[in-house]
């Protein structure tokens, strides 16, 4: 008898997570021996706890298909990590009354470390109460953070929109600066690890090639230095672009600009990073500045998205299912780099207890000797990810983004204790 | 006997600025009985007034052509207002040395407003000296503020960026509002007129539909109002996407945020009305926002260009030459729309003195009666600007750029005085 999925987003969005979720539900439905509904937690986990499912056998094909080139969550995300079942029991036992009653037989998590970690107390929980529940997730993070898998589908697009923007702001500013702006700063998305910082780099390749000075939350900021790099590049090419991570701190540790508030997770809430960077060249050397702060954009932009981006977002969604029906529970499908050029990749398969927060960080030789730029080990690593166009279809001049119905399943149960 | 033609861009660039000077500068090639040599102006109207000009003719037809997809200014720009011949004359003078020098007959000057002032004025300088001078203005601007012409090349790719980039966000913020971002900002520019803030409008349709809130320098920011419209939104809808003009001011006409710096043109230097935006709803109402700053980025997107925008940044370009080899100064090729829906435009002509220091404002019934978003007149205005799309070409994963050997022209006078 085919049994139900449980399908929930976690964590912040991407550009491409939606096309693992529509990869996977074409994928379910394609095994209908095994799998009948799948539903959709509304808001992800939350949705699951508060037993408001979505059910996306409901959804056409059509719209399902569309899904693969719609930015944001389609059925919602949440910031809400389950703690251990130990710490907080009552959680896992609604989740498995859920479960239960909406037969579920099969759950996909979507998203980064503290998800994966999730799915993997799921996965015990059930099994420590003899219930059969498959319990697969599907990595997704722009921060790339995520162990075993050589990236994370999410972070190729962005990376992909950051060296594109800082390419073309690159050309605006080289343009101008006789008489003009002579410093932009562009600020980018990356609170421990600076993956995305990196990428744009990408945008330039000798020494004198914007992006000139990269910001890495690595390198702890040394603001005499920075000043030199910045007055020497002025000098040699008219013109400063300086790239800096959210998440740069100095030798203190202290955040360049930290707003000292902090979400669900208690990670503090950063913002401002590249007006504080630019704010201080303005003081110290009195240079026209411009600043940017791409912020969500760079995580929503899927009209750049990375095709090797998107390939790997629905195989690996394809991958969770494959790897489910085959009765394999508490793992992970994963991105294996073959070669790097001619870039070749294949599915592979990690267990969630060695992903489960474990955060990948950058490779220390990723960084330039000088510490602000990008070696050629991070541009082996990096060109492929960005590689391929993947554009959505467009109307008077908007993408066409999926529309889902997105029709509640009936409860069945009380609603939870608050 | 053919002469040679100064072509020079100015101000601000665009991400197709340089598909006018493509399209110019191919269409001189074909009138080689009237123009022999385009030179381009090294910095814009500096470059000429320093006589360190670049020889176009020197670039093959394939780096011309690649011109058309690639942003900034590939000439250089700069802000640098000539101002009257009454009040300096001996920039006037210089100007016509390098013309006699170089046997300038024609003068193309890419820009906005003050540009199209300069081109007027060289017009009737080098004509009081009886020299024979075709000056033709070629508009150009992101602020869409040009009087006659219906629209101005730049600013319909940035604003197809802005409402793309809206859109896209907006699906990440409704997404995630459950248990985390409710509000969100966007900041773009425009110092005087809301045309790129009312862009944003077109991401929504329904009056529940992101962009929530508009903030235009049309309408004075009334706090108490704004906050309301804010916390409605987010009782409605769970989140609130707001877009804010950079030119935004209170009743007593000061700016949101006001770098209190100040560009050679004397304007204020803005910078800073989304994140002041989101700390103001942060401080009233205690909730989680996000900001985004577009800054450049919008204005050298070359990524996500309009294709009417390009079509039209090239047929200007073409049609400032026919005019010019037909003899007429003085003047600027316009677009002039001929029907909203099928969008049908053709080229038109106005006089420079018609067009200098006239600054084209949006129309009030563009702004919806509660003043935070826009009208159906808008919409008809605004839709077929944005439409089409008309991507570069990319090797590995980033855009192909035109690369110019940029080779200067031979001096023939001495340095000009300091």
């Amino acid at each position: 008898m085919p049994r139900n999925a449980l399908y929930a987003q976690s964590g912040g969005v991407t550009s491409v997570i939606n096309a693992s979720a529509s990869a996977l539900i074409l994928a379910a439905r394609t095994h209908s021996a095994h799998i009948d509904h799948v539903y959709a937690g509304r808001n992800g986990i939350v949705g699951a706890l508060d037993e408001d499912l979505i059910d996306t056998n409901l959804e056409s094909s059509e719209a399902i298909t569309a899904l693969a080139h719609t930015p944001g969550g389609a059925f919602g995300s949440c910031r809400h990590k389950l703690r251990s079942p130990q710490d907080n029991e009552a959680e896992y036992k609604r989740l498995i009354d859920v479960f239960k009653a909406h037969d579920i037989g099969y759950f996909f998590y979507n998203g980064g470390g503290d998800s994966m970690d999730t799915a993997n107390k799921v996965s015990g929980y059930a099994a420590s109460l003899g219930l059969d529940v498959k319990s697969v997730g599907v990595p997704k993070t722009i921060d790339n953070d995520l162990p075993i898998t050589d990236c994370c589908p999410g972070f190729g697009s962005a990376a992909k929109y950051i060296a594109v923007s800082t390419s073309e702001v690159a050309l605006d500013v080289a343009s101008m600066c006789a008489t003009s702006t002579k410093l932009f700063v562009l600020e980018v998305m990356g609170r421990h690890a600076g993956w995305l910082a990196a990428a744009a780099g990408l945008a330039g390749r000798g020494p004198n090639d914007a992006p000139q000075i990269i910001l890495f939350p690595e390198v702890p900021f040394d603001k005499t230095r920075f000043l030199a790099r910045v007055e020497q590049s002025i000098a040699e090419n008219g013109y400063c672009v300086v790239v800096v991570s959210e998440g740069v701190r100095d030798r203190d540790g202290k955040f360049l600009s930290e707003r000292g508030t902090r979400d669900s997770f208690g990670h503090a809430q950063l913002g401002g990073a590249g007006p504080a960077v630019a704010e201080l060249v303005q003081e110290a050397l009195g240079l026209k500045y411009h600043w940017a702060v791409a912020d969500y954009m760079q995580r929503s932009a899927r009209h750049l998205a990375s095709a090797t981006d998107v390939a790997q977002a629905k195989a690996l969604g394809e991958a969770a299912v494959e790897l489910a029906v085959q009765g394999e529970t508490g793992v992970m499908p994963t991105i294996e780099r073959v070669s790097d050029d001619p870039y070749e990749w294949r599915i592979g398969k990690a267990r969630l207890e060695d992903v489960a927060n474990v955060e990948k960080t950058m490779p220390n030789d990723f960084v330039s000797e000088d510490g602000f730029g990008i070696s050629e080990a991070a541009r082996t690593y990096l060109n492929p990810l960005i590689a391929g166009e993947d554009y959505p279809a467009y109307h008077q001049g908007l993408p066409r983004w999926a529309v889902l119905k997105r029709i509640s399943v009936a409860r069945k149960l009380a609603s939870r204790a608050p």
